[in-house]
């Protein structure tokens, strides 16, 4: 090998999460998986690439300029995958004779999207989506149930201060024809008013003018999905008698009514869906976008199986929620959960010694480093790196607690030392390990 | 949306892993990671496609041949990883001063390699790895503790029958100069030996003659990689002293002695390693390859970092793990972890009771589902659903259960139906499942 130097460099748009970072990530995944799981969710996974044609035609255009394609075959095969959505399509018309119906799966994996990345609003070009649908129905419980889970795992994460949007696109599709716009300008009516966060009322008002140059429609639009809840004029559009099941349902299922609202404005971007749509964002930090979405799509997986089999379903965006969660200060410091770190003093009898101590304390479910920096560093140096990362306890066994089958251990915290017999250390660290939680 | 079918089709070597398999990998890696924590690592991530510089002239030339690459710039800018280990060596560089030496650090993720799939020896194009590693220490102590982690993670898992091989890189190399091969045939020859494992004795000979033309070399090298620990022989080469401490540090990490063996011939295939290499395979299962791969890199990090910082560490290959733990009938068959289904009895009041007792029950932790198949489905059917997920009890509140405010609960694998009060619903459920454990 060239002993020759590299200069390290890193694509932009993507990141290293350091330990701080993954151990907060990882305590949030573990929530979001227990959530899943009391809805009865299971987990699957898919590969990170899929064919193009499998992907191309499902999000709309803007979203396909987005594939990271791969250089096999000239680029023209393979491409990464842009969410988990059109993946579960394929994958359940490639299982749908060897799983049950209704599918209820969850999915955890990274999605890749060539769009510039925006670190405040927790933007990247590879991120982590948790994704929960449930496949084969059409009953309203099953999107009341996505969202009740969208509700409760916010709470569980302690994420305050979020509001659950709600619409139905035949209810926006609908308003879109009673304005008088042609159903050949919908796709493009609906992709101006998932704008309407981003760019204001303003400036949608103009977008929608310049669709047909008819200001007038613009107007009945905005005026139509500004509309209250029990305006009698909704009555006549489709969709709304759904809607108003669905807040029945909500109520059924425990989801407290201020962390949901009625929106008839919300589009949301991708062509897929059909029915119910919602999002979760957080009221006090409005730039940071969705924290989760979805909504109905029962024509997608029709698609690839050749028969229609509806489905609802949501993504959570934990790298969205995690950036969230930092600028809220609600995020743990911790670099490791290391709780007892055992001194080298570098002689080989008192090294056996503290690796047998080190391995007993890890049977017991301890976790516990032997300090494994330069031989020979000195006691300092090596309090400095509990210090440094915040390992609470420091145990030594020099030659006279190796004589005499006892270890110091030294709390970090107050700076106490105490002297106790080996054979009582798992039981004593426990304890301090307990007191020092409280 | 276009409703035109398209085939439903994967990229070959790749997999879709079902519910029954995720459950199975999902507990693993909760084993997994707790070790890993146990053993002071803490989690780090990187991206999945790296500059193409970074990746190359690390791993050899027939690994580079492997790289998947990225449309982007012509396919001359990116590739997706290929290991957690360069990665690592990049990574450190980065952040060497945002870091605390010695780094002990692990890493699951993804990892890609083009090469042709074989199920039954758990080889994939895509797979994941677990990697621990510390890095910024030379000690001996780092390298056993590895291994020592290793052979507990094997025994955690629930795998027996387990051998991990040693041998280190200095003595290897010094065996190869012993036996009259030069310097710049060193790393064919130790490509070669790398494959004792898959073609034998006999064929390695036959290679290695073919590097210089002289059988008398061969003969010279694979005799003294059979030579015995204790063979006086060994004393005057590289590496061997290494060995001896390593032994020792094994013993008092409690490593027992029957599933470690020092082997001399052990090659390993990448070209970064140093010094101590191991690997995990099983007695049972040689088909499937190494469980576990590793050893020491001296070199590789100071490539990116322009100094030396000596690292060791080891990849966990939880898919081959998981393929051995299926051949060897040691995985779970459960499809969901749902506890309980509550039928649905299409009627909006029973409904309403149904879905304020399943919230319940999941605020309690219990995993529950209300059935979302398709509605107006008969009971028979929805039993049929909880029968074919293996759902252990299912909940009914028909007419005179909601009158009563009682909740029937069937337990499918008795057949045993009890009806019980509303407000005792989760305290029953609870025990029941708890008998079911038993």
């Amino acid at each position: 090998m060239n002993p020759m130097k590299i200069k390290p460099h890193r694509f932009k748009g993507t990141r290293d999460i350091l330990p701080e970072d993954m151990l907060n990530k990882e305590r949030l995944l573990e929530i979001i998986r227990r959530v899943f799981k009391a809805y009865g969710f299971s987990p699957i996974e898919t590969p990170a690439f899929e064919y193009k044609n499998i992907l191309e035609g499902k999000y709309g255009e803007e979203s396909e300029k987005l594939f990271y394609r791969l250089a096999y075959k000239g680029g023209k095969k393979l491409a990464l995958r842009y969410d988990l959505t059109v993946p579960l399509a394929r994958f359940v018309a490639m299982h749908q004779n060897e799983i049950t119906f209704p599918f209820k799966r969850y999915q955890i994996q990274t999605v890749w999207r060539a769009e510039k990345a925006q670190l405040r609003q927790g933007r990247f070009r590879e991120f982590l989506q948790c994704d929960v649908d449930t496949v084969g129905t059409s009953k309203l419980t099953a999107d009341a149930e996505i969202i009740a889970l969208t509700v409760e795992l916010m709470k569980k994460l302690g994420i305050k201060n979020t509001v659950t949007r709600i619409n139905h696109r035949k209810l926006l599709k609908s308003m879109v024809a009673s304005a008088g716009y042609s159903p050949n300008q919908e796709v493009e009516v609906l992709r101006i008013l998932d704008k309407l966060d981003k760019i204001g009322k303003g400036e949608v008002k103009e977008k929608l003018t310049e669709v047909c140059g008819d200001k007038s429609k613009a107007d009945k639009l905005l005026e139509l999905t500004s509309l209250d809840f029990n305006n009698a004029k909704l009555s006549r559009l489709e969709g709304v008698d759904e809607l108003r099941e669905l807040k029945e349902l909500l109520h059924a299922y425990g989801v407290p009514s201020h962390l949901v609202a009625f929106d008839f404005s919300l589009a949301r971007g991708l062509d897929y869906y059909t029915g119910i749509v919602f999002e979760t964002k957080l009221k006090r930090l409005e730039h940071i976008g969705s924290l989760s979405g979805g909504g109905r799509y029962d024509n997608l997986i029709g698609i690839f199986a050749g028969r229609q089999i509806p489905a609802v379903g949501t993504t959570i965006g934990i790298d969205r929620i995690i950036t969230a969660m930092e600028q809220l200060k609600l995020m743990e410091d911790k670099k490791t959960l290391t709780q007892i770190l055992f001194v080298d003093f570098d002689k080989p009898n008192l090294t056996r010694r503290a690796l047998l101590l080190v391995s007993r304390c890890r049977e017991e479910g301890l976790a516990v480093e032997f300090y494994q920096g330069r031989k020979g560093k000195d006691i300092k140096g090596q309090l400095g790196y509990a210090n440094d990362l915040g390992i609470p306890l420091v145990a030594f066994i020099g030659d006279e607690e190796f004589r005499d089958n006892s270890v110091q251990i030294k709390n970090m915290q107050t700076g106490e030392q105490v002297i106790i017999p080996q054979e009582n250390l798992v039981a004593r660290v426990t304890e301090l390990i307990k007191s020092l939680e409280v």
